[in-house]
């Protein structure tokens, strides 16, 4: 009898399941039985129950958390309780200056584990250590995990607009249903906070930079709340970007001046109705005078202006201001050189509220950039660093591209700011210039696509960027090694082979698209696929000859003092690094020196044989990334490994259209032949062209 | 030993199926197990196999459908085998007559049941019709279902963009992936299929009619052939939407002159190349000429020019032309008689394979319009109906409209067209006017939302669709009802007083909404909310003031022989019925008549009170709806209970909207005191145009 209601169960669970398979939708958060019997006798015996002091939301948060964890590894109930005796976790609110406002402490004590922190968000960050460190397949031996954060505020940036799209998203729609709200909660808001609780962000912004008025008005602002409402027994904040005109478009004002009495009325009165809606409301990013926004120069003020009347309306309320250093005008020189030009002269008349927010690179996004110039240039202004995970110039959700070694190229650069060490890391935290707040931001790879990101590898971008916002000293390959045994699998020829593809991941995308320093050669209207030809645009920086400046004598943009100087915005050991054309990191050779394509490099090859060489390597360490996958196939779900495989096809496809597309394009330009054992690309120019323009097509 | 292990899968099952619920991924082939034992034994006498004769796709599939729905509902494993005994179902494909090339019968033979139908689709409908039947809890005593449908080409239309936006989508993302394609094949497709064969659409145009080029490059083909793949075992033909420009966008040529030479050999070679890779390719949909689309009327000549000659390009092959009779041009006098005056002459003039789309109605998917005049006026041309199944201007996503009633109100209506009876169904299903093909299409309201439709709700109008499309004799309440009992419970009380809701909800919408035969008044750049006082535009058609005409006197726009006489465009027997103001039906009064706002109506009241008090009520309506849905929660998933019972706060806050802008703005009109009993709007017009004008912001 029992046998036949197993098995009518396990019929009920196969047809209920049907169609879901392991869509991705768990993300990292997945708390399947542990294998390995001994090991799980042995949580089960430290992990008989909880015990929480206290009933606020965010407590009692962290409590259901632990528990839906540890009953899924566990494969047993495990009870939640005001108090409990031995073998019972306790969480616990305790003073601990150590550990700053939100770090943790999870130690084995003599009746079981605790989970304390100065917060009740630090209980919770310290329940998701312990599960990651249970569901890692760790001893609870001597345990003692104590972190605390090393930036303050742990932001994802949304680019949501509210007719749901997404700008520059590639995993469906915005999962924020704006039209819905208030009253409709969707579940997945709750799914959402969990995710980032367990990696540690802690701040939201809602909507994308190129802001609409709405988010302003009462209506939204009752729409905002209830999500904050969802968020906040996840130790999250909501923030939103603002338009600059919002006075005008929306406060029926004549003007957005900063400086005109009206305005600033209007911005303090409306920023009182916000926290009267959101009392933890976080605060404003503004993209301001960039793209064809308006911004506070179209009165003839300053972003500075701008910004510190924006944090002036925040009056005593615990908020900050975001603004955005993105700014580039037209046909004014290097852009590289612009944002620096535009800011660095504002640094120290910033008010205290307000950081600056810059992109890891000068660019825009690049797959490969030489860190920002103002890193280390504003040290009386706390630079927020901006790193996008969403794969605008990446490769949307086709292309496999880890971006762990990226933002952690840019965190351990070093500005030479201080000497030797002044890293992008310490002026973002705030140790180098001893600033009392710091900031991160990861422009959000999120959708309301079931897996959430589009490509299944997407979630690990996410899930790293959240770790290195905590902790910028870990290591890229431990998180990918983390992610991959908590997302994928366990076994650990599996794991190695996976964790193998992620970590080289990032620099074959490179070889196949920009090799050598190239940049922004994409197609113009899409930011997918190869467009180096481009010469015509709206705007000559929106070109690609603008940036790769092929001749019949080279390639590469000349910023050295022969050129446009650019490098003159770095400090001397900096610029030193990359000064000089037969020193400079071959990775960065373009970004920086115009090269004859006969000059002999480091490799012993000339520019040209190595462009080429690079172009072909990279497209064929996609045929590498497809035999890893094939090895890991045992160990992965069926549908996620054939999700991947697939989307590995597709990138194989478009890496020999990018190497030929660039090959072919720079070839006729540098009359050089293929160097030996290269095989020519057996289509046209001419056909790759058409194949581009349809992608940018209405 | 055996109570621990069921304990640990249960323990696994919660885990794993944690926010999943019921999703609603499910739509109506929602295979939980039958409740009533003795029923469940029954049919497992009836089902102890599945004998399959033949291997084909579609066969395969059809038995593969079968087993999976039959497991489901009878908790035990149907093994599908090539040939079976007693109790086995059969299936079987068998020439008959009698039921055309698509129709089905199941029967109860000697041995059991069989599935028979002279092609294998009609056997997969065959599966189907006997789950529904299953599933809707009927027995299997002398079972005997024999259906065919009225109409051949049976379309969904998307109108999904390249870069995965929907228009006037309301559900998320496109299902279709096209940046992915067609290496990547979401299992989506597959559901997707599933779904739609069960309620026997098949064919589906995959693109917007606002058509983007790519989709007739061979670059696209590859993608669009992908999808038809996973499509085809479904009985699903695959067609596109053109764009008429094609041949200068990406052809290369001088002009789209369907004239021209050039022109036509290109649509053949583009058609022929198309046909190689997808050999059973439907054919093509086109909105020539029509809200600044391409068209012939570019090169001087007519809408019958450029579809014969595209109808021409389709050769031997077998497809056919949709050409949409959506056209109107601004200015020029009423927008309801445009469509009839351009297409009405071109009667006759089209080829073989050309079918002329019209809208149900003369405006544009209002929630309520009169049939179409072009309906019965143009006898040598095969029509198709277009309805639209998402809710463009029904309330988007969080209106609860059942679109069933008017759906069945437009095939139902009377062109008189051969006298009394002549029905616009049979102008559709070809039976009037003898045509040999017929077709019917609806707009999409699919998205990649996880339950397809953003409202739960909305899929009962996918499902009504596809089941009219099949049957038009067929009753919206009784398919209300059958689409309760598969999708949301079977629960007596709960299924009636949910079908209630259903078959009241679109007299609801419109009484709060556009009520006496109002239209076009919703906000302009959304066509969501009210914006009645609308009188500047760039169109004078695209204006509220154009439809409602308010002014000192009265309201409506008199299109009758004093008037706009769009009414002449009817046969004298429809005409008759609402040439008369004192004898219009009620629902189409202002639709014709301009009428004074003391004119006494058939109810007793004068036009004013009826108004106001027809807002009043509906919005009130809601209020009943809500206790309704109340009522039916004990027999409703949680989750889905919740999320409706949410949305009809959003619904009733709006239906308020709605009533307090319109009764407000014609009051300012009229100038007439509100009847006794109506309490005046608590909020001053002012507010409320603020609050659309919210929703009109970027």
């Amino acid at each position: 009898m029992l046998l036949r209601s197993l098995l009518l169960v396990l019929l009920c669970v196969g047809a209920h399941l049907q169609g879901y398979a392991d869509d991705g939708y768990r993300l990292w958060l997945k708390y399947d039985q542990l294998a390995d019997a001994k090991l799980r006798a042995t949580w089960q015996a430290q992990a008989r129950g909880i015990a929480v002091e206290g009933s606020s939301a965010t407590l009692q948060t962290a409590a259901r958390e632990l528990q839906l964890g540890l009953q899924g590894l566990l494969g047993r109930p495990v009870p939640v309780a005001a108090s409990g005796g031995k073998g019972y976790i306790q969480l616990r609110v305790a003073a601990d200056p150590a550990l700053g406002k939100e770090g943790y402490r999870v130690v084995s004590e003599k009746n079981g584990l605790t989970v304390t922190g100065p917060s009740e968000a630090a209980v919770l960050y310290g329940c998701f250590a312990l599960l990651r460190h249970v569901q890692t397949g760790q001893l609870p031996t001597k345990l003692n995990l104590t972190s605390q954060p090393r930036v303050q505020y742990r932001m994802l940036n949304h680019w949501d607009n509210p007719n749901g799209t997404v700008e520059r998203g590639y995993a469906g729609s915005s999962i924020w249903k704006w039209q819905e709200l208030p009253e409709v909660i969707d579940p997945r808001y709750q799914d959402y906070a969990r995710a980032n609780a367990s990696i540690g962000i802690n701040g939201v912004v809602l909507n994308n930079v190129n802001a609409s008025a709405r988010y302003l008005t009462d209506e939204y602002v009752r729409k905002v709340a209830a999500v904050a409402g969802v968020l906040r027994p996840y130790g999250i904040r909501v923030y939103l970007s603002v338009l600059w005109a919002a006075p005008r478009v929306i406060g029926g004002l004549p003007t957005a001046d900063p400086l005109d009495p009206k305005v600033k009325a209007w911005w303090m009165a409306r920023t009182n109705e916000i926290y009267k809606a959101i009392p933890d409301f976080g605060g404003f990013l503004v993209k301001a005078n960039s793209e064809g926004e308006p911004g506070p120069q179209d009165y003839g003020r300053t972003h500075a202006d701008g910004a510190n009347m924006l944090a002036q309306s925040l009056g005593t309320h615990d908020g900050i201001v975001m603004w955005r250093a993105f700014v580039y005008k037209a046909g004014s020189g290097d852009r590289f050189k612009q944002a620096y030009e535009d800011f660095q002269p504002l640094d120290g008349k910033f008010a205290d509220k307000v950081l600056v927010q810059v992109k890891n690179g000068p660019i825009d996004f690049q797959a490969r950039e030489p860190f920002h110039p103002l890193f280390g240039a504003m040290p009386r202004t706390p630079l927020v660093l901006e790193v996008q995970l969403t794969q605008e110039y990446l490769g949307f959700a086709t292309h496999l591209v880890y971006l762990g070694p990226l933002i952690k190229e840019c965190l351990e650069a070093d500005t030479y700011a201080q000497g030797k060490g002044s890293t992008v890391a310490k002026v973002v935290d705030g140790s180098l210039e001893k600033h009392s707040i710091s900031a991160i931001a990861g422009v959000a790879n999120i959708g309301s696509d079931r897996n959430w990101t589009g490509h299944p590898v997407g979630q690990a971008n996410w899930y790293a960027y959240g770790r290195l916002a905590w902790d910028h000293t870990l290591s890229s390959e431990g998180i990918a090694d983390e992610w991959t045994r908590m997302t994928l699998s366990r076994e650990p020829a599996a794991v190695t082979a996976i964790t193998q593809v992620l970590n080289q991941s990032r620099n074959i995308y490179v070889r196949y698209t920009t090799p050598l320093g190239l940049h922004h050669i994409m197609g113009q209207n899409l930011h997918y696929g190869p467009e180096p030809w481009l010469a015509q645009s709206a705007r000559p920086d929106w070109t690609a000859v603008y940036y790769h400046k092929a001749d019949a004598e080279g390639l590469g943009f000349n910023r050295t003092a022969t050129g446009s100087n650019a490098l003159a915005l770095y400090a001397p050991g900096a610029r030193q690094v990359w000064m000089n054309s037969t020193t400079c990191p071959l990775n960065y050779l373009l970004w920086f020196h115009h090269v004859p394509w006969t000059q002999q490099l480091s490799t012993g090859r000339t520019l040209w044989n190595e462009l080429t060489t690079r172009y072909y390597t990279g497209a064929d360490s996609v045929l590498w990334m497809q035999r890893q996958w094939e090895q890991a196939k045992p160990a992965l779900d069926p549908a996620l490994y054939t999700d991947v495989a697939a989307r590995l096809r597709v990138q194989h496809r478009e890496a020999l259209w990018w190497r030929d597309a660039c090959v072919l394009y720079f070839q006729s330009v540098s009359k050089q032949p293929l160097p030996p054992g290269l095989p020519a690309p057996t289509r046209p120019l001419t056909e790759i062209k058409e194949q581009v323009d349809i992608y940018q097509l209405r």
